[in-house]
């Protein structure tokens, strides 16, 4: 058996949108397990002085990353629009991933919320949305959004980052097979590659 | 005919060591012509208030990407070898190749800058290594690095500088098909794809 593949995510990053659509089925059909791995950007970023996205930082990437995103959608025929806010804050979606981490339809929230964000325009920030995309998966958006608020859930996401910090992990989406790790969605493939290699 | 791919390279690049190894013969492949276009980072990031290479300043970064780039070469069997000194200044080089844009062995000078540099830890901004690699394409060393000397040469690229960014790069290595453009070796493949639709 080869070693599970960890996706590691944050909601407002844009790429990380193409990865959750792409990553459980590429892994399934090579006999990989997926482990999703929420975790936040901003304390990664803050730490080597960013207070936004590199994105709006750098708008020249900016620019270039929303001509990129167009064409990479395309190709996977993903819906798509360029949201009218980024960042949008993904701290509530990735706390109701971390009470769900054992939840079956886990998967299908975190696709519904990149295509809440990357393709409906809609405020993922607040718990209506993220409300309403439970309700979509057919489970209680109010038990679920309580479950988010729980102190110990906050500590797991806190512990995610950490983790994610531990790992050398520096952007979204990353993926980690064992210590090795793999940057951006371009890296998918490799790292199911040396999942194989090493199984 | 599809039109010319526009390969962006600086002698820095780690990155642009991959696609200065793969452009040719995969433009080639496919029918198209390639266009080799030395800029200098230096100036871009300079100007988004980067004095150092990204991987420098951001070492989790740096470190990602030394590894990254051993899987890569391995991938490709490119010899390989993290320099002592890095970045390493390309402004000789780059000059060189501003004089030399027609000359056929232009191609074959630029492959041995990035293997002196990225796989034989040569100092690759003295006028000793670049003559060395000169006299190696079987031309005149001194008379090339007097042409990189020129007032005119100069000039040229500071023009391709110029051009860069007026195309909207902000990176290398980078691709251009007509007002189209591809960042990093990894979207080497897309922008050929791209060159062959629009042809």
């Amino acid at each position: 058996m080869p070693p599970p593949i960890h996706f590691w995510f944050e909601f407002a990053s844009t790429y990380s949108y193409l990865s959750a659509w792409r990553v459980e089925s590429e892994a399934r059909a090579r006999g990989i397990e997926v482990v999703w791995e929420p975790f936040l950007l901003a304390p990664i970023f803050g730490a080597q002085g960013w207070k936004d996205s590199p994105f709006n930082l750098y708008p020249v990437k900016g620019r270039y990353m929303w001509r990129d995103m167009e064409r990479l959608t395309a190709a996977l025929e993903l819906p798509f629009m360029r949201p009218t806010k980024f960042p949008r804050n993904g701290l509530l979606a990735a706390r109701v991933c971390c009470a769900a981490a054992k939840e079956p339809w886990l998967p299908d929230f975190v696709r519904a919320v990149y295509r809440a964000n990357f393709a409906d325009d809609r405020e993922i920030s607040t718990p209506e949305v993220v409300g309403s995309l439970l309700a979509a998966q057919g489970v209680s958006a109010d038990e679920w959004l309580e479950r988010a608020a729980l102190p110990e859930t906050k500590q797991r996401l806190r512990e995610q980052t950490e983790r994610a910090i531990a790992k050398g992990i520096f952007g979204a989406p990353s993926f980690t097979v064992g210590d090795e790790l793999f940057w951006g969605n371009d890296r998918l493939t490799q790292a199911l590659d040396f999942a194989c290699a090493g199984s």
